[in-house]
């Protein structure tokens, strides 16, 4: 519950060893990007680490991970990067929700869950604090290391596209390309390879999309059964979530997907409206541009009834 | 005729007055962003300049030459600026094909047609030259100039996603966010805004797309009646040419585009395919991942046929 600077996270870890890295649910480049970074770091600097997450880890970030192999250790130290509650970690919540040591993370609706915390909510990615730690464990950043933040950072901005960029975004990742690595096969990988199965669960969500206050919300609701006849896996969905803002006009786009105990919510917005502010009221968070939340055991009628509403209200009258 | 130094290009305008600075055809974010900056520039150095461009400049680049207004002059020096040959200048090349004094491009493929010309085919876009150039001029790079420039480096570079981008590019963008442009709102602009007619048109041309050799060849024919139905403009058209490739398995990725006299034909391929060779079998150019020609008086199964022969050969057997 206290917040610490990154120097004093730094020597938290070089103090301890046995160290579990922990991921968010639904997990992204960032998460993943961003634990594995700095899993290999620590192993690096000498310490047993570990990485775990509660849902897989879709396939396509395997460029990652592939070579690490897991250390025998009995975790001493619990550090979560990039989630922003206890309930983030999904089924790793009951075992360690309550035991976070150390969390660094970039959203600015953290709670604060961890016994220390540093949060830097101006970073447009995990990945980009983490760039920043490593020199701090006195450990350079390697080709693996760079590749991993990197994925990080361009899947958490959509690219260098998103309102989160900074000066100091474009500048990491300048620096963590001239350590050699193949950015452009990073870029390939996430943002310009589309299976075909993609585009049919694209076409299909472009057909289900409907609009609301003359407009200026989209909403767009990804069935089970869309899923299914797409024959998609978790990897095809990534970044679906930012179409429905993309169509002009649109200030508030929202994806509703539905899982198996019920729906979750994406809501992208413009400048100015608040999609974190939304999100929490359905108990969710994230950023201001971007945020999500989870309609437990709920229909999609009712998610959409529900969400709508409060995104209305945002709009105002 | 001549290889200049970019310094020796900065002389050469700082010793000339009433300059005309030309755009290619079918003009896109680069020679329009790149050409206003050297304008805004050259007029903040004390000259007459004004810009010329055979086509309509699509209505979306207007917040970059809005408040611009032509200058009082008779032209006495000729600019080119990402004009890779005097066949790109498009209707212009009549009056100026042979008259160009100066170009100024990025082009590996540039034909050398200007009397003077400085060519760096490592910058991604045409837009970081001038942003090197705009100081030799002793000027400094003002909000007008950078969101030029900035929309000439992101609309080359898909926003930083192209295998053209390089830390030099990265660490451009940085500079000109930094003197406080609105960088957010030109990458929705150029790439997050979607009209319902680019929806349209993109439905209508994947459903078009056929593949060739087992999935490694993509085409992707835009007819004149497809592009009326959607009820597309010129403007809702760019970057369409990079979907094909953008397909799981696809090398190399065409578009076809039916045009009143003829059929134009884009290119795009992964690393080790030179797009820029392809196209030169038809008399075109570009890049080696990006690359264009022009079928003239060809109909769409001509054009196709023609392009996927050299395309298959390119490929091998």
């Amino acid at each position: 519950m206290a917040k610490i600077s990154l120097k004093k996270a730094a020597e938290r870890l070089l103090e301890k060893d046995n160290i579990l890295i922990l991921c968010h649910r639904y997990p992204d480049g960032d998460t993943i990007g961003s634990a594995f970074a700095l899993c290999l770091a620590l192993r690096e600097a000498g310490k047993k680490v570990n990485v775990m997450c509660g849902d897989i880890i879709p396939a396509k970030y395997s460029y990652i991970y592939g070579t690490l192999t897991p250390q025998d250790m009995r975790e001493k130290f619990i550090v979560a990067v990039d989630v922003a509650s206890a309930e983030m970690l999904g089924l790793l919540e009951k075992d360690y929700g309550a035991r976070v040591d150390l969390c660094i993370d970039h959203h600015g609706s953290n709670t604060g869950y961890a016994k220390e915390y540093f949060v830097d909510s101006k970073a447009a990615a995990a990945g980009e604090i983490i760039f920043r730690l490593i020199p701090m464990l006195g450990v350079e950043v390697t080709q693996p290391m760079a590749t991993a933040l990197y994925t990080a950072i361009c899947t958490d901005t959509g690219c260098f596209r998103h309102s989160n960029v900074t000066p100091n975004t474009l500048r990491t990742a300048a620096k963590l390309m001239e350590t050699g690595i193949d950015a452009y096969s990073v870029n390939r990988r996430m943002f310009e390879t589309k299976t075909r199965e993609r585009l049919a669960i694209e076409r299909s969500a472009i057909e289900a999309m409907s609009y609301r206050k003359g407009g200026r919300i989209a909403v767009m609701p990804v069935t089970a059964k869309m899923l299914e006849d797409a024959g998609v896996s978790e990897g095809d969905i990534e970044g679906l979530s930012s179409m429905p803002r993309q169509i002009e006009g649109v200030q508030i786009g929202i994806m509703l997907r539905e899982v198996k105990d019920g729906i979750k919510i994406s809501v992208r917005s413009v400048p100015g409206i608040d999609a974190s502010a939304i999100c929490a009221r359905l108990g969710g968070g994230g950023h201001p541009a971007a945020a999500g939340c989870f309609a437990k055991g709920a229909s999609m009628e009712e998610a959409v009834d529900r969400i709508v509403e409060i995104a209305e209200t945002a709009l105002g009258e």
